[in-house]
């Protein structure tokens, strides 16, 4: 079968690859959630699985159960969208939500606004899809939208097809931890308003917020142009694999019509739900919140203890960190080096869909503890100098 | 939203929709699990979200749990393949395989080879790849090969693309209970070398066989040329959304870095692992296999007595039968009579690719009990009449 000539539209396996014993190895390299701060859902699990029996072991509806679209409608309400449950479709991590975008949207050649750099599982995602990625700046009120427009006149002078989607994290954006400002989100959604773009809001680390007020969504700012994306994975619990696509009732018709899979998974929606209507989501989302607050101060401080070469912006939430080293560092050369220390991260190469600088890299504090962050850093420092 | 011009590609919501109390109504319609059968998991969750959590909570492999892959391939291996773990991928029930196959081996324009009829739920997501169907009838002996060749053969003359793919439900065919024999098996097999054409080889009611002896799958007869799919849905419990793919290492890593979800749920997938392994998977399948059984015959039993004019092949496993009326019958009108008396199915046309017979319906007896069945096809006559 490896001879076909025609499988085509890989771009590697991405993030979510098996992670072994660590061993000495301390991983700054993916998303993952903080062991210690995994929910005991034992008791709701078995009450999912017994007591609501013919729902969660049957085939559910394809758009997910009403209750908790209902719930997560309620949810986003409370941040000043107005959908209702009809605008809400249960999906398999926010990940499917951008693929279902891509499948309901895209057409092979169409071109998609991303940010430089931009989450690498999204890029991942686009590339499976044939698409052109129209790379755009961003700086520390988020994408660059002086740069946007003159991308989108210059193609529009030169014959090259608009956009349709626009991709953002505009909350502790996903390489950098940079939060869009709410100008520069009106200004953001009064460009795609001209040009007809729809936006793709990627929102995963909205309440990972450690310090400072909330800027309102982009869907909250312009509800009929923004296709709002959220996930449970960064509140709850990857494993789970529930998140929500949160846009008009018939863009989520449709989408329900495409997604291939026979409806998300029952048992964990309602693992979910009977876990929120306990009172439990929100007590352990502010803990989760104060438990990454401690990570993210554990690497500043051990940053500017072991590495003070670094530039870095300190988050003000989310699960990363963005490094710029010195310029004659190459961050994909240093993760050799540094695993030979036992530990890990991603290197900037993988967050630019052309070639960007070799300089930077992305941490993730969320997964490992406080005193292995402190070790981490320290070893990564030590990595540094032995490469130089 | 809704007036954007560039969404496209949905083709009806297909058949995991919301299922209302049914009140008074005996349904007929969807390949659902008997509610009666569905398993006490209860305990068996509990211990995949308590004892298991660093593993059910976390991202979990992309490609699926490495224990989980050993099992199924050693389930597959005693029907006479020779895959191994690298062999399997873990996908979201067996649709999302004929989707990533799709995904991975079609571009718009693309013929498939399909049954006349088909699986409805495949002939939609092949729908969504904007891909050209070649339909070729069955007969009591599966696909009609001949018709195969001389299509492949006018294809090639005229200058129209040999399809990449073909996609057969060999044992138990949905809709028509058809089993596909061993000689017709490799016909299809021989025809797809010389033409070089994959086969997806979609068996999720293998073991749903209440007579008669197996017929080895067409992977087994050829291990290079076929995509085989499966699932627990048909088995144990359609919620868990745990279903698999069985193809080259190469291609089952190909496939994973198409699967833009983040992997499959690791709970559930914990969950099948430790009621494989602890006893209960087989005495459950023999069970739901005597109990289905017992399903056809009611069903069978009450056509002759209550739809004499009906004309059907007993199917000897899986969970649907194919029913042709008299000619002047238009089952998509009958529908609406039957509804009215408290009894559905799903009428023939949505099996076909492209007009077929207006005189033909699929019966599932797999959902409604023996009682049920007795009364719903009773109301199914009596539909019959009030329409004739």
């Amino acid at each position: 079968m490896t001879g076909l000539p025609f499988a085509r539209r890989t771009h590697g396996v991405g993030p979510s690859m098996p992670r072994p014993e660590h061993g000495g190895l301390i991983s700054f390299e993916d998303g993952y959630a903080y062991p210690g701060g995994l929910p005991d859902l034992g008791d709701i699990a078995a009450t999912a699985a017994r007591a609501f029996r013919p729902e969660t072991l049957q085939y559910a509806p394809r758009v997910g159960l009403p209750e908790l679209r209902e719930w997560i409608a309620s949810y986003l309400r409370a941040e000043g969208t107005q959908v209702t449950g009809e605008s809400v479709l249960i999906v398999n991590g926010a990940k499917q939500g951008i693929d279902l975008a891509c499948k309901l949207f895209l057409d092979p050649g169409d071109a998609v606004v991303v940010t430089r750099p931009n989450y690498h599982s999204a890029l991942n995602i686009f590339r499976g899809w044939d698409v052109e990625l129209v790379e755009v700046g961003l700086d520390d009120e988020g994408l660059d939208v002086a740069e946007l427009e003159t991308r989108l006149h210059a193609r529009a002078k030169g014959g090259q097809r608009t956009p349709k989607l626009l991709y953002v994290v505009p909350e502790f954006h996903n390489p950098t931890g940079v939060t869009t400002s709410r100008r520069r989100r009106e200004a953001i959604l009064h460009l795609a308003e001209r040009y007809g773009i729809l936006i793709v809001e990627d929102d995963p680390y909205r309440r990972i917020r450690f310090e400072g007020a909330a800027v309102p969504p982009l869907q909250v700012l312009d509800p009929t142009r923004v296709i709002g994306l959220g996930t449970f994975s960064k509140l709850l619990a990857p494993g789970l694999r529930i998140g929500w696509v949160a846009a008009a009732p018939d863009v989520v018709r449709r989408m329900a019509a495409l997604k291939a899979d026979g409806g998300s998974c029952p048992l964990t929606q309602r693992m979910i739900l009977e876990y929120c209507r306990a009172g439990r989501f929100e007590p352990h989302v502010r803990q989760m919140t104060e438990t990454y607050a401690r990570h993210r101060d554990a690497m500043t401080t051990a940053l500017r203890a072991e590495v003070p070469e670094a530039i870095f912006a300190t988050p003000s939430g989310g699960y990363y960190l963005w490094l710029r080293l010195p310029e004659v560092v190459d961050s994909d050369r240093l993760l050799d080096d540094a695993k030979r220390l036992g530990v890990d991260f991603l290197p900037g190469s993988r967050f630019y869909a052309t070639p960007g600088p070799k300089n930077v890299l992305r941490l993730a504090y969320s997964y490992a503890s406080p005193d292995d962050i402190t070790e981490g850093v320290r070893r990564l420092g030590e990595a540094l100098r032995a490469s130089a």
